[in-house]
């Protein structure tokens, strides 16, 4: 049987589950794949500790342009992390004409649109599967499963870290920073834990999964991102009581002449499948004209998941070895450039529900106040409660939901309805995504 | 750009939905693909019923041959449903050197075998997406991106028929007549439902999922089936107030030297998502030994759905048309004979829990005396309730689940339970799927 023999760049959690795996499965993979697949080469800081992978790897080293100058080497593992050398060593592999898999998706979210074109240049596949929710295939459903469909919206839980979060403190009755350190306690949140609980992580994933519905370039610095950071568990608690379950969403649709591109918590009918996602997992929701709406689940993170998706890409470009890159799929799914594709929409065009929170004085008139700073801004409510106020405080909450309204002028309403004597302190805002 | 001119035979639901799809879509398929996908011709039993599509298609025609004769035909898409004439229509495709592609689950499952060798002589492709989960990926999930999982388990809602009454019996607490005669007025059921009620439709898509997962070839004949019918909507009610939903299930799994091959109701814990899938919905869990448990959801019938993935599979070969058959994933997945995989189990050697209901006398002893049954045959009780007697009853039920247990141990239990004096009528069995 056929040999093909990969280097890999970077030897921690990811790396590390790519040698584990193909080493324990190696038989079964090469029965699928057609050819046995060797891990010649592999780069990272302190191979010195790494004498674990010893005995299944080819050789350990310290410096990547090793992989890179190896001429038997035909696909390279880019398990670094972090933007730099890994954007040097990806753009090297490429120029050398080596075909590469990433699970890299900050590196790809900022700087995907020159490395898929190199490898455009090149003729050279890159693989990303791991990129996007770890172990669940979403790039490929999306690129290929669902060719036939115009996407209509893709909206996810794409970091578990913060569904983590979120799980503890719906099921627990915790703060936001309980539930953190418990996620940090778990190992499912890092030290600093900002990439994640603030929604840059999520952005990261959910720009590339918007080019590949749509048709434009990866557009990061064009989302709408903000995390779940001082969510309040009374939010969470008056948006069950609604029906509601709330998840930081990645939340990429048409609307109109452009694309909607947004991270943000939301409240979640508890009829669909999304809201009962929980934990770490990860899921995605794709609707498609032909197909309807369509659920991928699984673990978005992790040694074996991430490698599962890794070796998934490594053995599509084995079965492509050799073959002219016009039988490859692209990156983003296009074969013909897409020249028209729609611009991302600036957030205040995004139309959705919201739920408020608006604590006021417990004072006749409010609720008029209120309702007519809504009327004006032509935004009707769908339903609203006031809740009780707590014993020894003067104060009240409102807490309403609002029929479908466009963004900017939920703000502007906010502003206004701040703006009274008789509101104190900020509005909690959330959007809702229904998911229909 | 490249014209790919195919043929398709059947203009029913599904033919049409192809057609719908391909011409409305048009533009944005070929970006993908990278040639345009022209409906050459279309065959079936009343062409002149069906004017709606000539404008779409190039010739609607009588005669299946037409489309293996016709030189300009690479791909053709079988949509004629039933064993005959479509396997001679598929055979002579194949034999012909065309790519084909097919929704035909009941065809595949009984002479898969025949046609998967046939196009693996002839180097040709075949496409099955839609045959399984209708517009669900589960096909390519298994086969391309768990390439690098030991597959340990699969276990689906693959019938959409049977989802949509247990959820009505479910939810307006009717009875699976009644339930049965809503699906038939909602169009979900055909007049005579037996494929889909008796568990037949699902076990030929299980014997489909099963070969990927696990190497061999299509084994239906050795499926254990069990469906729906005679369900009582007392068990639903019963299961769920121990926590779990009823729901007809397709399982395959590894144990020890063998696999299991199974469709049966069966109860699974609210708290994972698969019980929440309702309606006609359709979803399967894939376990992995590297990825964990991924699940796949989305509609199982209809003709978008359905020809959603018809397309995918169509656009998967104009990927490939001139390419030799190496680079191509056969269509179970295996690029190298796997020839030592592992025989389906006989039933009586499956393991699983149990949930049963026991119709007794309402006399003293009996509950001794059933116990003393469950002992003898080495299965423990997981927990026990004896249900009150209903008005003007002199009997009594004994709902109890089991710990895992042979199913052959639990027959024979059943029969010396049936055999007491203090039992009255048949137990009624129910299998527990943790899904864990």
């Amino acid at each position: 049987m056929e040999a093909i023999r990969i280097g890999l760049a970077g030897a921690g959690t990811v790396g590390g589950g790519v040698v584990r795996v193909l080493a324990r499965n190696r038989e079964q993979i090469a029965a699928r794949a057609g050819a046995s697949i060797l891990v010649q080469r592999v780069i990272c800081r302190h191979p010195e500790n790494r004498s674990d992978l010893a005995p299944l790897v080819g050789e350990l080293g310290l410096d990547w342009h090793a992989l890179i100058d190896d001429p038997e080497i035909s696909i390279v593992v880019e398990a670094m992390g972090g933007i730099e050398p890994a954007r040097s060593f990806i753009l090297a592999a490429i120029e050398a004409g080596k075909h590469v898999v990433t699970a890299n998706k900050a590196l790809l979210a900022k700087h995907g649109n020159e490395i898929f074109a190199a490898a455009a240049r090149k003729g050279v596949i890159v693989g990303f599967e791991a990129a996007v929710a770890g172990g669940v295939p979403i790039i490929k459903a999306l690129r290929e499963s669902l060719v036939a469909n115009r996407i209509e919206s893709v909206v996810g839980i794409i970091n578990g870290t913060s569904n983590y979060i979120l799980t503890c403190m719906r099921k627990e009755h915790i703060s936001f920073d309980e539930a953190l350190k418990r996620a940090q306690e778990m190992g499912y949140a890092e030290a600093d834990p900002s990439f994640d609980i603030d929604g840059i992580d999520s952005a990261h994933k959910l720009s590339i999964l918007s080019s590949i519905a749509f048709g434009g370039p990866i557009s990061f610095d064009k989302a709408y991102i903000e995390g779940i950071r001082g969510l309040q568990s009374l939010d969470i608690e008056y948006a069950e009581e609604l029906g509601y379950r709330v998840k930081l969403l990645g939340i990429t649709k048409r609307r109109g002449n452009g694309i909607e591109l947004r991270v943000h918590p939301a409240l979640v009918p508890e009829r669909r499948l999304l809201a009962h996602v929980g934990g770490v997992m990860n899921a995605v929701v794709v609707k498609g004209d032909a197909v309807g709406s369509t659920l991928y689940y699984g673990r978005g993170a992790g040694s074996e998941p991430t490698a599962s998706s890794i070796i998934a890409d490594i053995v599509d470009v084995v079965r492509l070895i050799g073959v002219s890159a016009n039988h490859q799929v692209p990156p983003l799914g296009y074969r013909v450039a897409n020249e028209e594709y729609l611009p991302v929409l600036p957030m205040g065009e995004t139309v959705c529900s919201f739920y408020m929170r608006i604590h006021v004085k417990d004072s006749p008139g409010v609720l008029a106040d209120v309702s007519r700073v809504f009327a004006d801004m032509g935004i009707s409510i769908e339903a609203l409660t006031q809740r009780e106020a707590r014993v020894g405080d003067s104060s009240t909450s409102i807490v309403l939901m609002t029929h479908t309204a466009r963004e900017d002028a939920v703000q502007e309403a906010i502003r206004r309805i701040e703006a009274l004597d008789s509101v104190t302190g900020r509005v909690i805002l959330l959007r809702k995504e229904e998911l229909n």
